[in-house]
């Protein structure tokens, strides 16, 4: 029987000050804290208190996910607070789901506490809303990943799309995209890092996607497809430039949004 | 000439304590904030400094819209820092197109700080995590109201979708998801208040979705259908029972997450 208390909290995409402050005050009140590879360090400071466990899923598999849902348990058997600490927000691609199943098995009771997830924090970054008046009604967050670890593209379930964790196969992606129906001039908005000061981001025509891959080599990535990408311009917006070299040119100018 | 820059601050969906650290910051410097009808008012001892400006958005039509484009193009003429306190998301269904047009127009410098938007606190306080393994791997928001006010439902167009702002319309809401052809026992989850101590929930198939209409009258709602409405359940999920008035049996027990 258990003890404790599990909070789930969504510490967001990027710096440790996109938390909430509901997160905040439960990582204060923390025994334990259990986190992932890509949550800021600077998190820290927000519960020096607790023991903190790197519990990082990059690469992570069915027996990494198990031992974490173990640990969770034995966690939450000896302590009061136990906070699970998820970059972006806990209920989008955290495996979520397999973690509350492992709780209430054991009869350990849990909260959740949202958080920013990487595609607002992108639109943010660019400033380009995700939901445009008249033409873009509908936005689908979706990972271009399956199960299976091939990649599977959307024949255009909304006026726009955000990929996750599509960095590594932006021309997959791309060639993808095209077979399932969207035009070749369709514009993308590429960032990686979005939420830190760092972060880069880079517009493309659809055709020109694989163009990105350089650029954003080796950070976590979100790829935002249709009329969310377009620039907020005070002319009426033109089309993505046919040669993806031409579109990159932006980039400095548009990239450091959160530096400013 | 602009003097002055604003911060786009997404507040959060409910209780003042889902804002951000760097949008509390951003308050916390704020000489003006200009706020919709819908925040916590408990936000504005993050900026007692402030002059506070209500420009309500409910029932807001473009001739509101322009009210609000120019109010925040003059506050930022005549002060340092401008807060445009939105809730939820800024970049979603928030009209921040319009206002980011206006203030390139005006040559006005900006920041946008993202939120936690309705759709996350729902799941976070249901405990239904919007991507699954294997089964959900996609979630498009959505408005059921197109600009010129009717409503339209997608074919299918995620393995779950999210309805903002169709609270009063649950009924049409209902027949129009059915007419595009999701399934009369899909699962669905309407969460009203999401964020808030008080928030509440109900699960229904989609054959009963009317029957919400009265629990959830006069509050903000957020209509979460398909894979993403299933409670996640140690056993099997069954299908959601066909009398909305035995589905409706559990929101006593699972409303008051955030109150725990």
């Amino acid at each position: 029987m258990s003890l404790g208390h599990v909070v789930f909290v969504g510490a967001g995409p990027g710096a440790a000050d996109l938390i909430t402050l509901r997160g905040a005050r439960a990582l204060a009140q923390a025994d334990v804290v259990l986190f992932d590879a890509l949550t800021d360090p600077a998190l820290r400071e927000l519960a020096p208190q607790a023991r903190w466990l790197d519990v990082g899923k990059r690469g992570c598999n069915s027996t990494g996910q198990a031992r974490i849902n173990a640990l969770l348990v034995a966690m939450a058997s000896r302590h009061a607070q136990v906070v699970r600490l998820k970059g972006g927000d806990p209920s989008l691609f955290g495996r979520l789901e397999e973690e509350l199943l492992a709780l209430a098995e054991a009869g350990t009771t849990c909260e959740i506490v949202p958080g920013v997830t990487a595609a607002l924090a992108a639109a943010a970054d660019t400033r380009r809303p995700l939901t445009r008046r008249g033409r873009g009604r509908s936005v689908a967050f979706t990972t271009a990943m399956t199960r299976e670890g091939s990649l599977h593209a959307d024949p255009k379930p909304a006026d726009s799309e955000v990929y996750y964790m599509a960095g590594r196969q932006l021309a997959v992606l791309g060639r993808r995209l095209r077979a399932a129906g969207w035009a070749a001039d369709t514009p993308v908005c590429v960032v990686s890092r979005a939420g830190w000061p760092d972060s880069l981001a880079s517009s493309h025509p659809l055709a020109g996607l694989a163009e990105a891959a350089l650029l954003h080599s080796g950070r976590p990535t979100v790829v935002t497809v249709g009329e969310a990408a377009r620039e907020v311009a005070v002319a009426a917006p033109a089309a993505p430039a046919a040669s993806a070299v031409r579109a990159l040119q932006p980039v400095q100018a548009e990239a450091p949004a959160a530096a400013l």
